[in-house]
């Protein structure tokens, strides 16, 4: 199984597109990240196109107004970790030897309809929604672990002056603590800037088994599910289980550890997904989320510097295009290309991503890469 | 590169299940499917689950009913051709060594709601809609090569023949030629039992590394999508000149040729459709489809017997589980398991799967693949 790295990413600002036919929106993306890679579109052999409420073919109806002529499309859909599952599928292809270079597109325009309920989701119909599910998990570590509301907002300021800095994000205004605990309430501890929001958007990465000029490789990509597994069992609750679980198979994947990790995209859908996902990845003891929050370790010159883009809370959160988004991110921090958020020596970059909550076992799908430079 | 096969495989009979939740239905074509390979839920590494309209994460939502835990799912849409498309991934993630032995599921419950439109399918929305789409192609066979509304029907005839003898059919009952050109006008000149119908299924297939007692092996497996051709450009349908492509690839993959195969699942939503395929696929050439099925070329003791379970107009078409469905039936053909309908001493089977209409490119995918015994 051969090398296979990132060679380009290109995005468009995340924002609603209500105007825009699909092609329209998601074909800049697309021709960005090939500029990004110096390639033209003929050297594109196959595309993968992640998402989840963009209708049949998606790939190919976006494929024209791109360029490609004939070439497979496969349309991905995992959720909010779509966009990373395109990308394992497309590391995979290219280190078997089926395609050279690929495109992997991640796309959502929610502007023309919202997140539709999975019929068979009972929990979610009873009123466990995601914000409600973020706002218990939130309560429970505040329980066991004296989290507290000023850490939770932390996340909060931290990413939104993140994304102050990040061209692309949806949000770019930086907000103050007082502002995040103060703003009107979503799930008790959750305040609306705590909590990320739909969007419009699209982001595509170059994957090569060719290095370009600026290549990152990608040392491991890991893709699981969750487990029925409740509090009760094993004292851990299916998310949590689910992110260390993939976390400890893409570590030994890459041959390394969290203690290399220098920059982090994590799943921040609401900010105690952040403290979650520092506990989770191994960045620091379980239970001490809130203490490194609190100790500025996740800022952009801390220990690991996590959601460095602003993360899903500033960027906003099209579901298919996370994933790739935060492909992009780790792809400009590892080459030097992040501009004024530059995270200075970053070598060793990681996304994490969940989504897709299934009634008994957590959330459905959990992508954890890790790329070198 | 390794070695690929599918060592079981296991459907339920296609139908209305209006009142079944999704995992439901589909479980016990995972549990055939995994009883045929003579495997435990336990080998399984990973599910790949192609469909079109079940609603997000889709395979997690089902998993939990055929009893895994925690396992990577990737849910795939590739429209008609989704099924096909995941037995593609499947292959290439198990020929990368990436799983040694996955699941492939296509399912649909078409009773919870039929094919809505993609927005920007302007030429759906002007009326061109499938059934018309593929009465135009057959208006021009029969304008250039003279085939006749009775070769037409000719396949309807041998297709319910067919599916007569498979339990896994929606519609098993036999019907004479009369009966087919005298029932109701669907498109010109496609009459009702010419156009394949909407319907819920789900198919499986166990794919693996490890060859079970009765293993097939994939030879050679090929997605493609539509380029920009018009009759004016080239003289061929941007249609028929996708499925001669990736005819072409696969036959040159598997080091095969048409002459070689003894039994073909093709794409027959509608009776034109199985025509074009005799000649896209190599079986007779252009312009003789019609000569082929009237000479008895295409029956199951005829030079290839093209679907041998009924095809899609004898067992419907749920689009995610049809590309999975026809790879079931060429499973049991090459292993002797097809019971009545058996083709004797068939040892090299394809299966032609096309969908996923896009306005300038025809359709979105397409995939051939070649298995042997």
């Amino acid at each position: 199984v051969g090398d296979v790295y990132v060679t380009g990413a290109g995005m468009i600002k995340f924002g609603w597109y209500s105007d825009a036919a699909l092609g329209e929106m998601a074909a800049p993306a697309c021709h960005r990240a090939l500029e990004s890679a110096g390639i033209s579109i003929d050297e594109v052999e196959a595309l993968f196109c992640a998402h989840s409420m963009c209708g049949r073919v998606a790939g190919q109806r976006i494929l024209r107004h791109v360029g490609a002529r004939g070439i497979p499309v496969i349309n991905v859909e995992n959720a909010c970790a779509g966009g990373s599952t395109a990308i394992n599928l497309a590391w995979a292809a290219v280190a078997a030897g089926q395609y050279r270079t690929v495109l992997v597109l991640g796309v959502e325009q929610m502007s023309r309809g919202l997140i539709p309920p999975n019929i068979d989701n009972f929990e979610a119909t009873l009123g466990l929604t995601l914000p409600a599910k973020y706002a218990l998990r939130a309560k429970r570590h505040m329980f066991k672990y004296g989290l507290t509301e000023r850490q939770l907002a932390l996340v909060a300021v931290k990413n939104l002056a993140n994304g102050s800095l990040n061209p692309y994000a949806k949000y770019q205004t930086p907000l103050s603590l007082d502002q995040v605990l103060q703003a009107r309430m979503v799930a008790e501890p959750l305040t609306l800037y705590q909590c990320t929001s739909n969007t419009d958007g699209a982001a595509a990465v170059v994957i090569s088994a060719r290095p370009s000029a600026r290549a990152v490789k990608i040392k491991a990509s890991v893709v699981n599910s969750g487990r029925y597994v409740s509090y009760g069992e094993e004292g851990v609750s299916a998310d949590d289980e689910l992110t260390r679980r993939t976390a400890r198979m893409a570590y030994e994947q890459a041959g390394l550890g969290p203690e290399d990790v220098d920059v982090a995209e994590v799943h921040d859908a609401f900010t105690i997904g952040e403290i979650l996902a520092y506990e989770n990845l191994g960045f620091c003891p379980v239970g001490e989320g809130g203490r490194f929050i609190e100790e500025g370790s996740s800022g952009r010159d801390g220990k690991v510097a996590v959601n460095p883009s602003g993360g899903l809370l500033a960027r906003g959160h099209p579901l298919g295009a996370t994933g790739v988004a935060q492909a992009c991110e780790v792809y400009w921090q590892l080459t030097g290309q992040a501009g004024n958020r530059q995270v200075e020596g970053a070598r060793v970059g990681l996304t994490h991503t969940v989504g897709g909550a299934t009634p008994n076992i957590g959330s459905g799908a959990c992508v954890v890469s890790i790329f070198v430079v």
